[in-house]
């Protein structure tokens, strides 16, 4: 069996059984969500340069991506973008290699702005990158150091540090989760007028849950106020429908908010340009919102380590987040819903990223006596996925996993 | 008494007697705790602008510097910056105010470049912010609803969070601060050859620490290799020494390692021109580093929200996290040093900042039924704490409080 | 008969039958001429938000673009850039307008960025802006004072300065500028192979002509060194072919050099990824280049003024400069051919646009006498010309008018 | 005797004694004087920078610094800056050289950013260039091809260009020259409250001269309007007595203009907190200013290259404007005050700086028998300059040599 994986029970409440859950996901849209997608397409840009050029994944880190808040006029149907919106990539990446004697430079920063412009144009329907942002871009080269570790063929852990993941979700996580999805997914045909900068926050207290959905509005879409209210009364409904589907027959008593900020007598309205508040007053950062399984999640533990952005090679803050969370999934399915599986997997530096100091899976459940049944195939479990990372970094690469 | 303040015990093993911890502290010259710095300082910049011009502190929020990393080329005796670092300060502020009818507008970003060169000057002597950096910074206004809340008289949350704070420190957490705090404080005069730029973790496992030490040396200093080699050692022991102070009597087991990275034989040495890695490969940004008690406890709640470069009188990640903190302090002052004391606050957005959702104060101890006593001085000291707010604004404005 | 126009002959030789000329064209792809571009490209998108917003133009000088190098490796059948050419659009504009005691706030940087990449894009086939350049802008208010120029029916003058023009171009002249327009123009499908970065000049002593064209070659379309070689082979025989047209009966001796910096057998050639120098080391900025009649001209006189991204209503350095070359054209096809004509306009701050202090005709001819019976004819175009200096105006903003 | 210098008379008008002259000198503290100093600070610093490391000047051209204007509210008794200006130091240097198969890179940003901090603190009292400008540089490598031309012993012209000078100074020129001198130099201890922004221009038309300042006047010495008032008067007084002192017994009639566009009713005037209209609303850049010789002659040959930030070894462009204006200085002095002596030089690409292709000296009197007597010296002392063109380069890298 292999090594420094532990199976244990934990003797406290299932987290979704406490008294109080607080969650929140920050849509795709969101300020922080965009410099995490946009670091972490980045990367994957950077990954696929590499592999095609070397056959191998060379170091970098572009986990630094800066927004800063542009400045809109919205209004009824089409405003105006003022100052657009200045968004800086950043980050470390091998800019250039020694080949034979011969320096060859890589073009790290054009790969890199091609990547985000089309992110951008695919995810947002509602902004023209050409003029309503600024891209820059300020990657260079890496510490030598670092860069050694990249050559041994079996990949090294870059630092002490852990990831964190558990499963599975709650009926609080899925439904802030999915109703972030719902609106930024399915939802978006029948109400184009709202905008991908969707923040959903769910507090639970007993089994009642207050969800508050924030939902930029897109200008060009609402003819005037009474047109406005309409459609936030219409997106209410929609969530609404929408969020009993998720709950089915959990025993949960939901209380949903729109743009509670939202202020009809005194004209103040959540009304967008582009569907994103990144136009006017909302600066951004890498690391900043999202964990690696989509929530922000207080009650839970949580690593805070930047995910998005980081090379999917050797670094240990993002690769066992990510680990940790498949493993948990996986592990939860072999058990009840009711348990809370809870994983965290600890690096030693210098040692090879398959070969964790120790990786800790702890079963909350209210009986404890089932951990024993599923210890064996929880430990096969996790030693599979131990085995088997590369495939962990491919999916990543490929864009099939997660980061924020 | 107070409303919404509970106390309770928490049926657990306090984190000092768990197997396993583990603690970090990224040192005042580590680029993410640069960015900090420079965040919270252009923010109290602002504050003492705002109050001097308008008797109050206006909305902003000055919480996402950037750090470029640059590059150089240290060298026995003196390198050079071949590069420098490029350092953004980035974040909303109240640039203008309408005053009778006419716009008044205020010097944000000077106050805030003067702020921060300041701070750099005074807190690196090696660096010279004036050839070794560039310096810019673009600060916007907010969105106008946010200002809204600046025109009542009691300030209100800003949102739906949360802030936690425990106490006390363990001897591991006390280990890893203090180190850090006498490299950069106390042992310069002794060894001007080390840098600001100083990183500690410590893994506990049973009464096993290891501590490792990553000090960034500055090249000047060090006339040739065998003078960084003895600087190390002489690092050792003063940090050695040092650390048995700290120890005391508690029942610890430590091993010190320094430059773990350093491979003598292969010429790889920590060697800076301006002791901080920021000049070379290391970029850095606000909320990726230390939480509002200097550390980063994957074992203990942490929030993650970014503390450093909030405006102080509304921002709840920032007030609840300093405002749990000093709770669980004063708390823990009333009871034994063995029980651990967390505080977890939360925010009903809208309502008074002084007037939480709830306010948890959760005691740990080996001996539950003595929380029963200590429960009355808890509540009053959080009561206190609530009550006298503002006190807690003022001591963020004058630079008392720690906020990383 | 309108005031403060003087027709007079100039007893001098006219520059075609002097010794010495001296001739130079930066072709459209030269830093320079693409900075001027832009800034010209910029300050039309404003004249037609302006007019199309207030139905007039508004105060706006956008003549300070920087274009910074950028890094390349160009190799045959296609190289790389490595780091984009960084671009930044600065100038004055008039970013808001006081109206009913309300600020609106004009969307001065999206329409230039928009107008920027849509030139880079038509113009230049081999560059993609989205990956291969970094566009920044940097437009502010005016200060105040200028501003109210604009509010008087009659344009006034911002300056006291002048313009001047001549007419016609020397067979030189014609030389230099035809064979730019041919390469960029009728010769591209030809040669698909040849950039847009091209420099032309040429010197003549008597009747030799020595005309040197460096003209940078596309990688991807050059797939070894013999195909460069006999690139520039074909590029010189349709080139001379062409000058020979351009030619004519005239007494010239023309000498035709292409590439002469290039050196076959220590490989360095002027090859290139987007037919563009400043993608490596050639930076570029406004007023540095051609004058508005396309060239530069030493043995002429000329106006230092940048006349493109200047506002073509009151900015004199502009509208004069333009205006005195159209004069000299019109005033010079009534003359005969070897007659120079030079046109001097001098203006008075404060006074309208229209009303110069001086606009001075000057015949040069070897038959002085002839001047007389021109002089009617000289002082009714230039007087229809002030007449209607709104005509003038308006081509500049629907871009018939050649500003360098 | 040396080749290609040729001395003759040319039959005109000397300048001075013709009907109209125009004269212009933007004075140290405008927007584009500003930029050609930094230009040139930055190219003496690697200049020397070089020197120190490699005993010789190394390829660079530094001749595109960009400001951009920032934002101010001025007031009696002191004001504010809101927005600083930008200034972006631009240009390509040699960032790193081979040595022995090792790359060695220089700081030529670090270098630059001292040396323009050093310039602007020293020549601007009124600013602070920590907090009222953002200083930014972007110095890249140049084409690998111009920096071969550097590995010769005797340095070779760059291009096929030329450069022009002209001596004495006309009454005009000295007008304009010496009042902005004398304003920014012993007159500022009397008053302090003129800022460096000082444009002066003349016109000149028969003997009558309109000589128009225009002063930005500094508001922290300012308490209230009527004190703004008599500073005018004031300044006024003092030029005007300067003016007389450098008239002597010229036969000129003055009439002299201090802000002529201030508006005491509508209270525009020209106050600013620096002294330098950068502050607010006015970019500069390199190359749009004074010639060599310090001045905007409209009348006389002027080239349009810009002298400031380029290369003092090989660029044409430089070292000829600056040595024609020099030989014509010397030249001047042999002949008499009436005469106007004309230096045009032209080069060879490839050729040695000290082998021109022609240098052209032509001497303008009204009595041109004379120049028969003065031609032996006027060629000997234009070989020697050629013969000893490293002195040139000397004292421009000293600081001795005014290139704005």
């Amino acid at each position: 069996m292999a090594k420094n994986i532990y199976v244990e029970t934990l003797d406290k409440t299932p987290t979704p059984m406490g008294q109080y859950e607080l969650v929140e996901r920050k849509g795709i849209g969101h300020p922080d969500s965009v410099a995490d997608a946009l670091a972490e397409e980045v990367s994957r840009a950077l990954c696929r340069m590499y592999k095609s050029e070397f056959g191998k994944v060379l170091h970098h880190n572009t986990d630094e991506t800066q927004i800063v808040a542009g400045m809109s006029k919205p209004a009824y149907g089409g405003g105006t973008i003022v100052n657009p919106a200045y968004i800086m990539l950043v980050g470390r990446a091998t800019t250039y290699v020694e080949e034979n004697g011969k320096t060859v430079s890589l073009p790290c920063i054009p790969e890199a702005l091609k990547a985000a412009t089309n992110y951008l144009r695919k995810t947002f329907p509602n902004l023209d990158p050409e003029s309503e942002i600024i891209l820059d871009a300020k990657l260079g080269q890496g510490s030598d150091d670092l860069r050694g570790v990249y050559q041994t063929s079996k990949f090294l852990a870059n630092d002490t540090s852990f990831g964190v993941g558990y499963a599975p979700y709650s009926i609080t996580d899925r439904l802030v989760l999915e109703t972030e999805e719902y609106i930024n997914g399915p939802m978006k045909k029948k109400m184009p007028q709202t905008g991908q900068d969707v923040k959903v926050m769910a507090s639970r207290v007993g089994r009642d849950v207050t969800m508050t959905v924030a939902c930029a509005m897109v200008d060009k879409h609402i003819e005037d106020k009474s047109a406005y209210i309409s459609s936030i009364e219409h997106l209410k409904d929609l969530v609404y429908e929408n969020a009993l589907k998720i709950i089915g027959d959990e025993d949960v008593n939901l209380i949903l908010d729109i743009n509670t900020a939202d202020d009809y007598d005194r004209d103040v309205l959540y009304l967008t340009c582009t569907g994103l508040s990144q136009e006017m007053g909302d600066d951004g950062s890498v690391g900043r919102g999202n964990r690696a399984n989509g929530l922000i999640t207080p009650f839970r533990p949580m690593s805070m380590e930047a995910t998005s952005g980081k090379n999917p090679i050797t670094h240990i803050g993002k690769i066992y987040n990510i680990l940790s969370t498949q493993m948990a999934e996986d592990i939860s399915k072999s058990t009840t819903p009711d348990a809370e599986v809870l994983v965290r997997i600890l690096s030693q530096i210098g040692s090879p990223v398959s070969e964790p100091l120790s990786c800790s899976i702890q079963i909350v459940t209210e009986n404890p006596r089932d951990v024993k049944k599923w210890k064996a195939e929880a430990h096969e479990i996790a030693a599979g996925y131990l085995a088997n990372i590369d495939k962990v970094t491919e999916n990543i690469i490929s864009g099939k996993t997660r980061t924020f």
